[in-house]
């Protein structure tokens, strides 16, 4: 099959590459001609714009920063629509505000491109090892389409409702695992500053209600110091304020994912934003009196 | 071996007569006459007093309402003190702050009585069960002592550090399993208000790294509208106000725990208190104008 991809960055490399792999020819377009060097023996095309990409792919995928990236690569001048053959489908694979995702669709339908927003969650390594987590939004028979490329690049791929549910899944995902850093990284700074070990307490809690993957993993990394990526700390600022926008879009009070959204900003404000999302502890210590 | 137990309620119950079904004779007080008819069966002594029961028992376990309780239970008037024996142990599991369980061992090690603090998690159905994850502080001989009557109240009793240690490793728990089911409500409420069904979300996320038992168990019970306790908002109120006094006495910002037990103070001032904890998901809606 003919398949453009449009966002050669850490996720969307391994990606594309395992598309490549499956026997796909790839058609990539890139800002920054450098992105396209891990492809030289792959077969892949490289073409001068995303309307190009577009004459001659019959799924698109993209994987960008932010809802803007796709509004451009999409509906911009040389975007996708400029050169979209009949029955082209577009799978945004970003995460973007669910309502950027609704807007986007409605556009390109007017334009006969059918749209599938399709984030995922497992980072890096899940993009690498083809273990992503794949929520997608849509109508069924496209999604039906595009599942057995979904299913090479990840684990799973769940279809979760019409246009923009992926994204909204994507929002809680990010909530469960954004607040889920704030709870442990609080929980190990108290017992410390309590004079007591938090190896042990992650050790006695593992067994019970309080086990989370969160606990379990980020916690261990936690304990390790080891706060290299993985997951920037800036990305889920990023994603927590796609969350915050839409709950005021949405006249809805999220008080947890709020607060954990502030230490979000915080992180980035003192520095942390190129670590990983659990050095939260370290801004916690540096707020109590603990340095590491 | 003669043990005593203090604090008949719907926990301390089950976990008495496990210890009398292990072939120990009980000693047992209590304020309302009718808390001893379980045990009429048992061959358990009743007792006029606190100090009476000390004056038969190697080991007593108490499990009541709060720090206030334990005091006047250990060293009120016709208190554990005025009829301990040399070389008894009182065994509180209760939950109740780390700084008021260091300060009745402290005062308990004065009059030569040995303490270890010993909350537990798993609720009603964890002590029916005998699957209670069990967190200890105090002196390591001690525990040695106690573990194998842990053993039959619960899976697993950890020592996790000095006096006040398993009180700490509780309120850890509590704030993981709060701020949990904070998230996983605020999650599914904002799947709802933007038209995608939070069962598909659940479905989706189990398989990543936002999977957690609250997430698992919790969260099923949401889907189900299943508010019937378990475990009540105004307990985990009252855990939550226990973290937060000692974060303040500590100087510790824990945000999103902090978040969390203003919602429990939002639920029980909103006639939420005696439903589950999960009910949270009915405060957020009626925040939010959606009923159920």
């Amino acid at each position: 099959m003919n398949i453009g991809f449009i966002g050669l960055g850490l996720m969307g490399r391994p990606m594309a590459l395992h598309l490549a792999e499956a026997g796909h020819t790839l058609h990539l377009w890139a800002r920054r001609p450098a992105s396209l060097q891990p492809f030289s023996d792959s077969g892949a095309h490289a073409h001068l714009s995303a309307a190009e990409v577009a004459r001659h792919a019959e799924i698109i995928f993209t994987m960008v920063a932010d809802a803007p990236d796709v509004a451009a690569v999409t509906l911009g001048d040389d975007g996708i629509t400029a050169g979209a053959q009949p029955g082209l489908i577009v799978v945004d694979m970003s995460t973007i505000a669910p309502a950027a995702a609704r807007d986007i669709a409605a556009r390109l339908e007017r334009a006969r491109i059918e749209f599938l927003d399709a984030p995922v969650s497992g980072g890096e390594i899940g993009a690498i090892n083809a273990t992503l987590t794949i929520m997608v939004g849509g109508r069924a028979d496209v999604f039906d389409k595009v599942k057995p490329l979904f299913d090479k690049l990840g684990k799973s791929a769940t279809l979760i409702g019409g246009c923009g549910a992926g994204q909204v899944a994507k929002a809680c995902n990010q909530i469960l695992t954004g607040v889920g850093v704030a709870a442990v990284a609080e929980a190990f700074n108290f017992a410390r500053k309590s004079g007591v070990d938090p190896a042990r307490v992650r050790e006695a809690l593992l067994g019970g209600f309080a086990y989370s993957k969160i606990l379990e993993n980020h916690g261990q990394r936690m304990l390790d110091r080891n706060f290299q990526p993985g997951f920037k700390a800036w990305m889920h600022q990023k994603d927590m304020r796609i969350v915050m926008e839409e709950a005021h879009r949405l006249g809805l009070a999220l008080p947890s994912a709020a607060a954990t959204a502030q230490m979000f900003n915080a992180m980035v404000g003192s520095g942390l934003g190129d670590d990983d999302s659990i050095a939260m502890l370290k801004l916690l210590e540096s707020m109590s009196g603990q340095q590491a």
